[in-house]
């Protein structure tokens, strides 16, 4: 029995990915999550089935009556999803694989606009999300900071006052926040100078990781950048050193924009065009084929060098090429061959009514 | 100084790439050419350069009188052309390396659709030569042995009533003949069943060549199979035997899309596609990509897959994507990078202009 919540989510408008953004031909979003813990509970790894329950029960009466999500939030139960539910909620990142994992007591609530949720008993009791078209993690800060003190109004948390919040994990104590910047870097990429600046950003004490969080994946030419300490900074102090390096990695990427444009323009227009001309026209396509091509065409558009697409459209193409998004459309189970043909289908349909628009 | 029957050539419709012809699907042109020689002259390698112009100026004029090329054709003198415009005649293989290295004496002569022409002083004094789109050798058979008998009715040609024909190389003494069959080969390159069809047609003592020439050269799936023998039979004898293999050939081409369309749709349709997107999109486009992308198209418009592009544009480009062809349009000269660039931009008009007639 498919969930209607789960079509509400793909019907609906994802804020951040079609809205604009300050930044947004580089920044693609800004994301802060908080961990959170309630004081009279263990931390969810040595709660029983029970506690991980109450827990629940306690957290999704206060999101409510503190209007922290909105009035029409949607609420989803792991145990009542189907796998492949699950697996669109994790592909559109409301969710963890490791919150798919646990074996019970699991809710996630979220706007339906997606851009701000709260999972339940991941790793710590409460990890509250909220994210923003382009570079803007002040704002998102705020958004959040109001959302967390309404819920602080309604749960006791976990808190230390030499230490700051409880967490699950030592690497989380203090502000619990982890902010993160999903960058596009196609022209540090091209120009070969990604290593460099990624060298550069580890030793400010920050973390890059890929799409999927992996250390070395830069499929898509995309890069998120967080903090990796918690602990000896208020949250404005640590937002404020996030988006100054930010910024300073915006400034390169235009640089080597501006110089390939400048040097190998011919180069950078063929990359662009391929992976147009790829998408537009192929009836197979991997999931790494349409990632890295829908990167292709954002920095033409970016570049204001190629108007046959907008990035709203790219942007939303990024989620529904992922394989459980593309089950979902299908109605039915595919084999990774089916997915490659539906894929490809998705992809030539979008972009086809875009330039005939 | 630009040479003014260049740019007729150029202007002018090639027949038998813009003319339709049986089996135009699979079979692209058939082309016979056969090798003639004076009786009172040395062969050209052993010819002063006297007699080479001697031989030029009995042969020139005969074919002038015997209207055997028509009224208007081209005539076409390596010595007094620039080095770009030989190489445009090779590249639309009106005369071969060998004519083009010697060091003079040399002449070209064409009808300007350059559906029959005469080298003077290649290898032989005469290389006479007719095509014709699509499979049909006796036709041009039919061509070329008028025309032939047309120039034997003003000159003497060297003929030995026991072998026939004498040649410069004993492999053409007798007919003096070569028929040849340009094949579009795809079904049987993409299921693997090429190189067997290869072995097959050695056995039956024909050549199978690639579009340059050499045998193992499989570029833009594209085949060109010849007999090898030229001695102890007639050349009707000849082209019924060629005509009964490629035929055969053509029916195993013709089973292999079918299998494929059959049980491999979609991976035909990528292909095509994939070979589409390419040539529509590319900024930069090597020789080599361009001939297997054109190839790759060309199956989708016989199949009926694909109708955004007809046969004869892409036999066109075929012939417009060489680097000389290229020269010349741009007017001016190129480095490789830079006729990959202009490559790109020409295959890129053709084929919108195409697709948004």
């Amino acid at each position: 029995m498919a969930n209607d919540n789960i079509d509400r989510l793909l019907r609906n408008k994802v804020s951040f990915l079609t809205d604009a953004g300050p930044e947004e031909d580089i920044a693609i979003s800004s994301r802060i999550r908080l961990a959170r813990n309630l004081a009279d509970f263990p931390f969810p790894a040595a709660a029983s089935p029970e506690q991980l329950d109450a827990i629940r029960e306690l957290v999704a009466p206060a999101v409510a009556e503190s209007s922290a999500l909105g009035d029409d939030f949607l609420r989803f139960d792991p145990d009542q999803l189907t796998p492949l539910e699950c697996e669109i909620l994790f592909e559109r990142r409301l969710v963890s694989r490791d919150f798919l994992n646990r074996s019970g007591g699991t809710t996630l609530l979220t706007r339906s606009d997606e851009s701000s949720s709260v999972m339940v008993n991941e790793e710590d009791h409460l990890r509250i999300q909220s994210i923003r078209p382009g570079l803007q993690l002040m704002n998102v800060w705020e958004t959040i900071d109001r959302l967390d003190n309404r819920l602080a109004s309604k749960l006791s948390y976990a808190f230390d006052n030499r230490l700051g919040f409880l967490t699950s994990c030592p690497t989380n104590v203090g502000t619990g926040m982890r902010a993160s910047v999903m960058l596009h870097l196609p022209g540090l990429v091209l120009s070969g100078q990604i290593n460099a600046a990624i060298q550069g950003i580890g030793k400010l004490n920050l973390a890059v990781r890929g799409i999927f969080g992996e250390g070395t994946d830069n499929r898509g030419n995309l890069f998120q950048i967080s903090n990796q300490s918690t602990l000896g900074e208020s949250e404005p102090q640590i937002i404020e050193r996030i988006d100054a390096v930010i910024r300073q990695l915006i400034s390169h990427e235009k640089n080597a924009r501006r110089m390939l444009l400048e040097k190998e323009q011919y180069a950078l227009l063929d990359h662009v065009g391929r992976s147009y001309g790829l998408l537009r026209h192929a009836y197979k396509l991997t999931y790494d084929e349409a990632l890295n091509s829908l990167s292709g065409i954002r920095i033409g558009v970016d570049m204001g060098m190629f108007n046959s697409v907008d990035i709203k459209t790219v942007n939303e193409l990024f989620i529904c090429i992922n394989p459980a998004h593309l089950r979902k459309f299908a109605g039915r189970s595919l084999t990774d061959a089916e997915a490659d043909i539906q894929r490809a289908a998705l992809v030539r349909e979008r972009l086809k009514k875009v330039a005939e628009a």
